[in-house]
C-alpha cells in the first residue's frame, strides 16, 4: 500500500463515520441538515488523519482512535462555520460552496457550529469504548484546552482585534500557533494519549505537530497569493484584499517556501524515535508541495 | 441553617469559583471581558444549586462536585449570549443589564460563547480531583447530551423554526423539555452521578428535575404576563409581542398556577425515598412562589 493509499483509507473511514453519525437522530428543524452540510463538504481531513495515524505510531488501535478524529473534524467544522459568519470574516465561499449561513441563514449557522462543537466532546465522552477511562479523559481535555479560550477561540479573538492592523512577526506566529496550530497539535497529542504514549513520546509528536502547523500556515498564505482559486475553491487575494499582515507580506514568497521546507525537515526530525514514523514523514512532506 | 441560608452559602462557592476561574489567563483581546461580563452578571445560580444539593442528597462531596456545577453554569451563560444575538432573539436587555453583542459587538459576543461553552468541558474534564475516571466521564456526557442537538441546541432550532406560529401544547412541552428541560435535568443527574448515585438514585432525581424544570418554564411564562419589570431585570409582555405560544396562552394564568403547584408536588413525592432530601422539596416549593 503506498502512502497516498493509506491517507485515502483513512480519509475513507473518516467520511463514513461522519456521513452516518446523526442519521438515527429526531430531526430538529434543519439543524442537522446544516451540521451535515458543512461536516461533509470534503475538505482534507488533515486532523482525523494526523490524529489516526499518530495513534497507530505510539502503537494505538486506529478503530478506537476513530470516534475521536471524527471529533476534532467536527469541532474543526463549527470552527470554519462560525468563521464565516457576516460579523466574522463575512464569507460567502467555503470548498467552492456557499457557506453555512449563506444556505440556512444566521441563526441556523450559529446553532450548528453551537451543535458540532458540543457534538465534538459527546462523541469523545461516548465513545471510548474499551479505551482507559483515564486517556478518554485526557484526550477529551487536551482537545477542550486546544479548542477554547486559551488555544483556537483565542487566536480568532486575537485575530479580530488585529484586522486593520500591521502587525509584526512574532503576533502573526503567535495567531497561527492558538488559531489553527493548537487543533493541529491536539490531533497529535490525542492520538498518543489514546494509543498509551510516553510523556516523552508526547513531547515529540507535538514538535512534530507544531513544526507541521506553522509549514502548514505559511503555506497557506503562499497560496492565497499564488494559487488557483479552481484548485483552492475559494477565492485568491482575500488577504491582500483585506490588508491582512501574512507570512508572505512579511517574509516574501521565496523565503516563505525555504521556511516550509526547512520546518517541514524539523518535523520529520522530531519523530526519528519512532520506528513507523514513515507515513507522518511523507505526510509534511506532501504538505510542503500541495497546491490547496 | 434555614434552607436560605444554605442557598446563600452554595450560591456564593459558585460566585467566587466563577470570579477566579479565568484570572490567571493571558489577555485574548477583550474575550475574558466579555465572559466574565455575562458570568458574572448575578442569576439565580439555580442548576448549579441542584447539582451541588443532589449530589450531597446522594452521599457526594460537594466540595468535588464544585467545578462541575460550575460548569453547567458556564454553559447556561453561554446559551445566554447565544440566544440573545441579533438573528436569534435580538435582546438588548438581560438582568437589568445590556446584553453581551451589545456591550463587545457581536462577533466577540459569539466567541465568548464558544469559548463558555468549550470552558464547560474544560473545566469538567480538568477538575476531576479524586473522583473515579468514570463518573467524571459519565458526567460530562450527560451534560454534552443535554447540551447539544439533542438537548438544548436542538430546543432553540425548533423554536426558531417554529416562530410566528401558534404551537400545540405538545409542541410547547417538547420545546420546554429540550431548550430549558434537558440542562436542569442534568443539574440533578450530574450531581447524583457524581455522587456514585445507583440507576434507582438517577431515575428518581430526573424525575424531580423533569417536574421542577416544567413548573419553573409554566412560573416564567407567567412571570412575563404579570411580573414586574424591574424586579425581572427584563422587559415583561415580549412573548405577546413575539406572538409566542406559551403555557399561559394555552392555558390561562389561573390554570397555569394549579399546574406549577401541582407538579411542584410531584417533584417533591420523586424524592421520598432519599432521607435528605428536605433542601430540594423547599426549592421546588420556593420557585411556585418567585416574583423572578
Amino acid at each position: 500500500m503506498t502512502f497516498a493509499q493509506q491517507m485515502e483509507n483513512d480519509v475513507a473511514l473518516v467520511e463514513d463515520y461522519l456521513s452516518h453519525v446523526f442519521l438515527s437522530r429526531e430531526p430538529r428543524a434543519d439543524l442537522y441538515d446544516a451540521m451535515q452540510y458543512s461536516l461533509l463538504a470534503g475538505g482534507k481531513r488533515l486532523r482525523p488523519v494526523l490524529m489516526l495515524e499518530t495513534g497507530r505510531m505510539c502503537g494505538g488501535d486506529p478503530a478506537a482512535i476513530l470516534p475521536f478524529a471524527c471529533a476534532i473534524e467536527m469541532l474543526h467544522t463549527y470552527s470554519l462555520i462560525h468563521d464565516d459568519l457576516p460579523s466574522m470574516d463575512n464569507d460567502d465561499l467555503r470548498r467552492g460552496r456557499p457557506t453555512n449561513h449563506k444556505v440556512y441563514g444566521e441563526a441556523t449557522a450559529i446553532l450548528a457550529g453551537d451543535a458540532l462543537l458540543t457534538a465534538a466532546f459527546e462523541t469523545m465522552l461516548e465513545n471510548g469504548g474499551d479505551l482507559p477511562a483515564q486517556r478518554v479523559l485526557a484526550a477529551a481535555a487536551c482537545l477542550g484546552k486546544a479548542a477554547g479560550a486559551r488555544g483556537m477561540v483565542g487566536g480568532q479573538a486575537l485575530d479580530m482585534a488585529g484586522e486593520g492592523h500591521s502587525l509584526a512577526l512574532s503576533e502573526v506566529e503567535e495567531l497561527q500557533r492558538l488559531k489553527t496550530g493548537a487543533l493541529i497539535s491536539a490531533a497529535c497529542e490525542m492520538g498518543c494519549i489514546l494509543a498509551g504514549g510516553s510523556a516523552e513520546d508526547r513531547a515529540a509528536v507535538v514538535k512534530y505537530a507544531q513544526k507541521l502547523g506553522l509549514a502548514f500556515q505559511i503555506r497557506d498564505d503562499m497560496l492565497d497569493v499564488e494559487g488557483d482559486a479552481a484548485t483552492l475553491g475559494k477565492p485568491i487575494g482575500s488577504d491582500a484584499a483585506n490588508e491582512k499582515t501574512t507570512f508572505v507580506t512579511l517574509k516574501g514568497l521565496e523565503q516563505c517556501q525555504r521556511m516550509v521546507e526547512e520546518l517541514t525537515a524539523q518535523a520529520e526530525e522530531a519523530l526519528s524515535g519512532f520506528a513507523g514514523r514513515a507515513f507522518l514523514c511523507w505526510l509534511a512532506g506532501s504538505l510542503v508541495a500541495r497546491k490547496h
